[in-house]
């Protein structure tokens, strides 16, 4: 079963990125191509029935197999990235961490007015960056399709953050 | 022709990211599936006969193509992170910008010594990124099988300071 090996192949760092949190690293499954394919052909079965315009990825790992998914779909791939990292015309958002702020950027012509875009990230913890590209998203007037993860760290209750933004959040791999 | 697909596609952005450079902006081929795929297949085809053993993708836009073509050929795909990113023990390599210096790094176990690797990464600009990268994997023991980007701005000569690592300097567009 595919989110089995999904949790077998992950690695828990323990203390990563700071004491007390159990980091899942996803390294050993890009090593693993038979399991990234099994992985694309997953995350298209459980989004190609939902309505979408295009796919957006979060930066950096988000970027992985958020245009395969893209181009599996055929839906256009847009990123979400740090600030300063788009060239172009940008629109912010900016959230807070637990210590500090963070911003991210989409270019202001990503997609049209109405658009309804897919969010993919590799993994959905608390939601502090998801939440905020959604809110991004609603910024430029688009229409938050649902979410895509290959990983959920449900214990952490992020998709409760999310539900205002849409019923539809998928994940492979849920931790409980 | 490809090559003329890709140049008609990238958005030349003026005085980004500091005045006098001409970014080469991507995202407008991350919309076009069909591009998108094409280029994939160029880079399969342009790298298929080397002896390789995985392919180093650079953070982040070397994990757009870098894991769909690793994904066409069948090979582990090893993540090059800027530092604090990757949570089990790394090698660094730091490497001097033009105004400071900056960190890439690699998980120890992220190939066997001897491995020969392709490194990937969307454009070549000066190759101080990519120079790093190759001090990265001879630091591990690694052997550099070759290089594949998208775009290669040859007049900045980053080809050059490549030689010495590798003769397989490959590029699906390249502005002299």
């Amino acid at each position: 079963m595919l989110e089995n090996q999904i949790k077998n192949a992950i690695r828990d760092i323990p203390d990563f990125p700071k004491p007390g949190i159990i980091f899942k690293d996803i390294t050993p499954i890009l090593k693993d191509q038979k399991l990234c394919t099994d992985i694309v052909d997953a995350l298209v079965k459980q989004t190609q029935d939902l309505d979408f315009d295009a796919i957006a990825g979060i930066e950096s790992r988000g970027f992985l197999f958020g245009l395969m998914l893209a181009n599996k779909l055929n839906k256009p791939f847009i990123p979400i990235r740090k600030a300063g990292k788009l060239p172009f015309k940008t629109i912010q958002q900016f959230y807070d961490l637990e210590y500090g702020t963070a911003t991210i950027e989409i270019h202001e012509d990503a997609f049209e007015k109405g658009a309804k875009i897919l969010i993919h990230d590799d993994l959905l913890a608390t939601g502090g960056t998801v939440v905020a590209t959604s809110q991004l998203i609603e910024k430029m007037e688009g229409k938050i399709a649902g979410y895509s993860f290959l990983i959920s760290l449900d214990f952490l209750n992020g998709n409760e953050r999310l539900e205002k933004y849409s019923e539809n959040n998928l994940s492979l791999a849920r931790y409980q």
